[in-house]
């Protein structure tokens, strides 16, 4: 069943005992979204925690460490935050399957797998829609919240510049900084600091840069071997995905992650030409318009130009 | 003598025929805020146009063209917008050193060399304050100015990543984007699109990256040679002086790019360790605490180790 904001507010106002889950690889949406919901429901005395979730880098756990559910929290409700489908679930929270009673979420292509569902896809990020809940839970707005939405808000926009950033979400970002998240030091964190590894690893993706399609598609691989010679950190990788699709005259940017050998993870950003989610759709995967992922049972120079030949063949 | 922003809304109503000046080496927030209060002044039927800069580049030309005075524009008051001394006009204001009535800046720096002076140094960009201005000469804010103004605020905040994006630069973010600014396609354009002359000339700095003071200093060298083998063009090079200040660990990045013979501009980027006004200073040039700017007589590297030295004698 379909919730609205406030109904969905009044839901966790009438129950208790949360147990919180996020996406598998998750990041920045997910976490501080979900953490940020745990510190609003305690404030409202209940009790709510994050499931923790293993792919979680130090980055992340740094900010959200402290609203992972101590060991013998004993759940009455599962809630997932940003999570689109039951396959995206991380290993830890595979038990939960069949359980969720709410889905709170931004993806259009949600597969209304919890009993309840509230998504709201004109938001850019979930931290957008948990705000408004925290308004509704008549949660006063604290620094701390206001610390983990502006994380959640501005990782999922590339610090705004992404194509979903809209005024509302401006508006979000302008009211978390005014309740004091410090915008100045989780910038230079997040989008203004690269590490001597990400500047090797970026370096090593873009001499192998691949173009296709009069230079409109661009395609990069980023192997295991890369990864390792550059001593890159999951965190270095982050956003690289994003890198293909900012050259000049490029429609689609194509990133190929090997997973390990014979499995790649794609994940395909585009402007307004192109439909990532229905392009990745067709390799079972889907996410958003503008960006979109897929897995491909394939060495990784294979499974990009399967890709390429899905975007040339399906073209708008 | 300094003026209020009404002050100066006031002052702009009562008089009319006004050159809006802008600074050399034109960047987006001189040019667009001019560009947007010639605008406004138009709209509120007042005669104002922008004096052509000579350094302005194709990209900024095809937003602010059309507010360029024409020929036979005989003004009656100039106006500075964005340019916080005299030393920095470009060329083709040199005529207007001694005659300029109002300066509107954000520059604490400014050294009001204008008989009225309206300087907001709490403002992340000029833009804001043609914000407030439009608003207070009861101007309408249109589609087009939002757009100028978008640009204005947006490229002076790097996308609202740079420190000093408060919450009002957010909040009037959110206005211009409400009143119609295309953030998408701005951001696409200055923030999300790389040439490939861009990523070579990029490449080419960052392989002669070097680090000083246990890496908390690091600097590059932009010669006119690595320019011309690249192919870049000014767009390519614009916030290039960025890079060395987002590497992990660094508080001063320097970025010393070559003028001519003998020749050598500075830009230094620093985080709150250093004040890059303060040691910019110590060679003639000034800015803001944490973006400031010199030129030096000498080669690039000479150049470097003299700002480096600078730099490690006066660490607070």
């Amino acid at each position: 069943m379909k919730l609205t904001l406030n109904e969905t507010a009044r839901w966790l106002l009438e129950h208790d005992d949360y147990l919180l889950l996020t996406h598998i690889r998750p990041d920045g949406d997910t976490l501080c979204s979900a953490a940020a919901l745990a510190r609003g429901l305690q404030t409202a005395g209940k009790h709510a925690w994050l499931l923790d979730n293993p792919g979680m880098t130090g980055r992340y756990r740094a900010y959200v460490g402290a609203y992972v559910a101590p060991a013998g929290f004993r759940p009455q409700h599962i809630v997932t935050v940003d999570t689109a489908s039951e396959t995206l679930f991380p290993d830890s929270a595979a038990q939960y399957r069949r359980s969720v009673e709410l889905s709170v979420d931004h993806h259009g292509s949600n597969t209304a797998y919890a009993q309840l569902v509230c998504v709201q896809p004109e938001k850019a990020a979930c931290g957008e829609i948990i705000l408004a809940l925290l308004d509704l839970l008549n949660v006063q707005l604290d620094r701390e919240m206001a610390q983990l939405l502006y994380i959640a808000v501005s990782t999922d926009t590339g610090c705004f510049a992404y194509g979903n950033t809209t005024a509302e979400t401006l508006y979000a970002a302008a009211r978390l900084v005014a309740a004091g998240a410090d915008n100045k030091s989780v910038n230079k964190e997040f989008f203004r600091t690269r590490a001597k590894s990400r500047i090797a690893v970026e370096g090593a993706v873009l001499s192998g840069l691949q173009f296709y399609r009069n230079g409109t598609i661009a395609a990069i691989v980023l192997t295991q071997e890369m990864i390792r010679k550059a001593g890159a950190t999951e965190d270095d990788l982050e956003n690289i995905a994003s890198l293909p699709a900012e050259i000049e005259g490029v429609d689609a940017g194509v990133t190929v992650r090997e997973l390990g050998p014979g499995r790649s993870k794609i994940s395909l950003r585009t402007t307004d030409a192109v439909d990532a989610s229905r392009i990745c759709g067709l390799f079972g995967g889907g996410g958003h318009a503008q960006a979109a992922g897929c897995s491909i049972d394939a060495e990784p120079e294979e499974a990009a130009s399967r890709l390429v030949r899905a975007l040339e063949t399906h073209w708008a």
